[in-house]
């Protein structure tokens, strides 16, 4: 490592990343008859808060209603869901929300969203569904949402739109890909995909429907960029599964499985493995076995009921017929293999000769936390196998030759990247011309903006929809704006310190030494010199002022936080939220 | 991406990682006579703040003094440098502190720490003596250090020990490997390296002297495991020689070229190749600027005045002859190519045809701000290469076949993992067993863990000594304690609220109404009404008290911090930091 290299993220001292805050929405003009509107509210700036609206005359479809994880930027935080400004006062025209998959980012966004659109019906396959009734629960107050299910085989008419389905590989079963059905030609949208024909089932790539729609002079393609940046194919869940099925076969200890509880395919071969090699199974973690019931329930997994063995029972049998699927492997604080790791785990303990396989790659951010529980877990003595190592997770996304050959079988007149960070549609494009599309055929729109097409083909306008980041925090939708989360970075940074005053009405006086209250700014025990200078500072100030000014003047206030604020910073470099308080007695 | 994938790292409810402060410090038991002592005072369980003690009789001799910077749960710190608890009272005995090389993770702490040390004489070649000067000048209020230059082949007499170097190759000219012989048997310290006999003049493995130390019976071999868990071997600067060539060859508009400012010899190289290419050179950013001059100054750089141009004149070139080296490729918020990003730059605006060529590799935790940076360049219209599109850069460390090459030819009777977070000096361990080391010979101490020799071996005992993070934040060093971390992190997370409430003494009765003062919590303009349930219930609070009750009461504060804590968490599920302050008149 060399010097400087980290970037300074703590320090709140900028302006946070986004859009300025309570700019009134930029008008969009009137929508032109008989001309198709394709707007992504989110998710071609980002990975996350996947949402795109269709609008043909009097009809509105939206395919996906995603949130998005925060940035470093956003302390406290807990997500970010689309912003639907852009739907106001449109909503009678909502014939519908199709939804592409049950994972967060497609579906994140509906128990906040779905009753402000008018609680139109919301469409998808059994398990998605299965997925956004089981989240609704965590949403008691929120409307029942309008849930209506479909088949790979369903066509529904929606409003001037025809749907159609077809089934794609994805890391978690009963995906689809959406086609939709317009006056001015048929647009598909992928939702998040992988090609694997070999898949089975409910997981499976429909190779028949896709190479059918290169017959029927696609308008365009919508196609996932979540990782357009890779070159060649992405890794089948097949080429995985002989080397999860060595490592269960092989273990001569417990072996501890970290993965995604959403990864509900691979949590299903997972069990397939282990039972038809004779092992019990300890699923550890709220999600995890939360997924794995519904997965059950709907008749995605199935193994033998003794198969699961509680937690509580597992020394009954010996080590190496044990494997312990569990939560934690982006090395979250609270999930399961953190807290195994730190010996906070109420039943696991690392003993000598576990194994720990993350089955599992590193969502972007969470680099360190990964790491530092990988350390924890060799602290504690256990072997660890990780995807760097090895090739035992593979991903649920096309690379660069995949997308190739989606654009080769669809053939549409148009592709649109879209579902990945800007870079990542950049590339998808790249590829896409490599592969023999015509760049002017390629439209790369980041978030909300407006693509327009008629008959004669389609452009990208400049007009925008509003995609202002909408903030969820706690309970609150959208009442966290950029100006409290720059007060959290000030706050984070250098804490803070409040100052109180009493002065006497009628005087104008001081009454009795200044209070100062500080947290975050210095330790207080050990700087009581600084608290006092900082008394003696703000004493000063008041003796000082004119006896005619009010003591509730903006002024006075500004002048003790500007005083206080450069003298601390000159002792300490620090520049912590100054509160002036005066209270008048 | 699927749900609840990313871990939550700013709520700040948990403890903050790390040892509990305050703790009195555990006593190391006297050093026994005739025996080495190894003491790994940073390094061990991180990559960075690299410091390690050798302590034999009264003689004490210390390598490396670093720095490490912060984890995303330690807001507004600058950075760590390594707990020197353990050389309190023994400042006499040292004799000195050798630095391998110039990076900040191994010259950092020198301005806090080596004047507390007693200020000993600290040992480094020309270059590394350079970058710690010119860091200096940011410490004015600290002693001059007491800087002594050495060369590759000085000897030096340290009290007991005699200590000579070897050149080793790093990105960074001038890094050697310390050999100190002992009483009890000779220690090698690589310092970071890896092995390329290819480099040239300042940046040479010495391959002669490391076959030498091979047959005079190593004690052990403390060596480098930042990159210990990656198969095969790394990169030389040759390889990618060739395609930074071709790439400022070919470059049909401008090209920017991202770097760290500390590789200076890739910045050498790239230097180099534009000057024989006939083009001009734009350097943009302080410290890289800064650390071209000291390598220039002491003749590590050598290039022809006008083959760097002013930003302000390189309009007046083609621009196919221009090359912008700049700081930034870790998406740094205030460097250049962020602020270029965000057209924030005086001087450069991405135009058409530009191309950004990151020379660098991306920090663990610098990925998001990397992406964001890389986005921005897209949108701006840049065509971005990076390491992960070709062979545009190579890590200054051996990888494990290296490492393996390394044990081969020093064949120590020990080896010792240094330099790396824990899983990676396992993973190094692991490395050496399948080189054919023994694995009883192989010593994986954690931070503070202390090993001791005797002519018949070394241990690792149970001994530790302290290393408990000592933060710089501003003017401050470890005046961050972890209370004030926490304080950082529940603030950060949800921000505050100030509670004030004035009482008569005489009579214990509520004077008006509380005042709430609240940063980070909600946008107060919209949330009027929460703001007057606090006061409320504040006033109930203070009306229904036992007037018997003095208002300074800390029962009385307490309660009102729980109930409206209570109540808010209720209302927002966000736990902000309660403040309540009674003034009484």
């Amino acid at each position: 490592m060399s010097n400087k290299h980290r970037s300074r993220r703590h320090r709140g001292r900028g302006q946070p990343r986004g859009k300025a805050p309570y700019q009134p929405p930029p008008k969009t003009s009137a929508i032109k008859r008989n001309t198709l509107r394709i707007i992504p509210l989110g998710g071609n700036e980002e990975v996350g808060r996947n949402s795109t609206v269709f609008e043909y005359n009097d009809t509105i479809v939206i395919v996906d209603l995603g949130l998005q994880f925060p940035e470093e930027d956003m302390p406290g935080i807990d997500y970010i869901i689309p912003n639907t400004t852009y739907l106001r006062g449109k909503e009678t025209k909502i014939k519908g929300i199709i939804i592409t998959h049950g994972h967060y980012d497609h579906i994140g966004g509906i128990p906040h969203l779905a009753h402000r659109l008018g609680n139109p019906p919301i469409y998808g396959t059994p398990l998605t569904l299965g997925i956004i009734r089981k989240r609704q629960d965590d949403f008691r107050d929120s409307p029942k949402p309008n849930l209506r299910v479909v088949q790979r085989d369903t066509m529904l008419r929606l409003g001037e739109f025809r749907v159609e389905f077809f089934g794609l590989s994805h890391n978690i079963p009963d995906s689809v890909g959406v086609v939709i059905r317009t006056p001015v030609g048929t647009v598909i949208h992928t939702g998040d995909f992988k090609l694997d024909p070999n898949e089975r089932a409910e997981n499976v790539t429909e190779m028949g429907k896709i190479t059918q729609y290169g017959r029927q002079q696609i308008l365009m393609l919508m196609a996932d960029s979540t990782n357009a940046s890779k070159p060649g194919r992405q890794l089948t869940e097949g080429e995985i599964e002989k080397n999860v099925e060595q490592i269960i076969r092989q273990a001569k200890g417990r072996l501890i499985i970290g993965t995604f509880s959403s990864l509900i395919s691979r949590l299903s071969q997972i069990i397939k493995i282990a039972e038809g090699l004779g092992k019990k199974i300890v699923i550890e973690g709220y999600s995890m076995r939360t997924n794995l019931e519904i997965a059950r329930e709907l008749g995605y997994i199935r193994y033998h009921k003794d198969t699961v063995v509680p937690v509580q029972q597992m020394h009954r049998y010996p080590k190496n017929k044990l494997v312990i699927l569990c939560t934690g492997a982006q090395g979250e604080g609270r999930a399961v293999l953190m807290r195994v790791a730190n010996r906070e785990h109420r039943f696991i303990r690392i003993e000598p000769g576990d194994t720990v396989l993350f089955s599992s790659s590193v969502v972007p951010g969470n680099e360190r936390a990964v790491q530092r529980l990988t350390d924890g877990l060799y602290k504690e003595g256990a072997e660890v196998i990780n995807y760097q190592m090895m090739d035992v997770h593979a991903g649920g996304h096309a690379l660069q030759e995949d997308l190739k050959d989606m654009h080769r079988l669809v053939k549409p007149r148009y592709l649109m990247p879209i579902e990945g960070n800007y870079s990542f549609l950049k590339l998808h494009e790249k590829a896409a011309i490599e592969g023999g599309f015509s760049p002017k055929n390629v439209i790369v729109a980041g978030n909300g903006q407006i693509v327009e097409c008629t008959k004669q083909g389609c452009v990208l306008t400049k007009e925008r929809a509003v995609t202002d980041y909408v903030f969820v925090d706690g309970l609150g939708v959208g009442d966290v704006s950029h100006i409290v989360l720059r007060d959290r970075q000030q706050l984070a940074g250098d804490g803070m310190v409040v100052v109180i005053a009493t002065i006497e009405e009628k005087t104008g006086r001081l009454v009795g030494t200044p209070e100062v209250i500080t947290r975050g700014f210095v330790y207080v025990k050990e700087n009581f010199k600084l608290i006092k200078q900082i008394q003696e500072k703000t004493k000063k100030i008041l003796v000082d002022k004119d006896p005619k000014i009010p003591a509730n003047d903006a002024d006075l206030r500004n002048k003790i936080r500007d005083q206080i604020g450069q003298f601390l910073f000159t002792k300490t470099e620090r520049r912590p939220l100054i509160l002036p308080v005066i209270v008048q007695v």
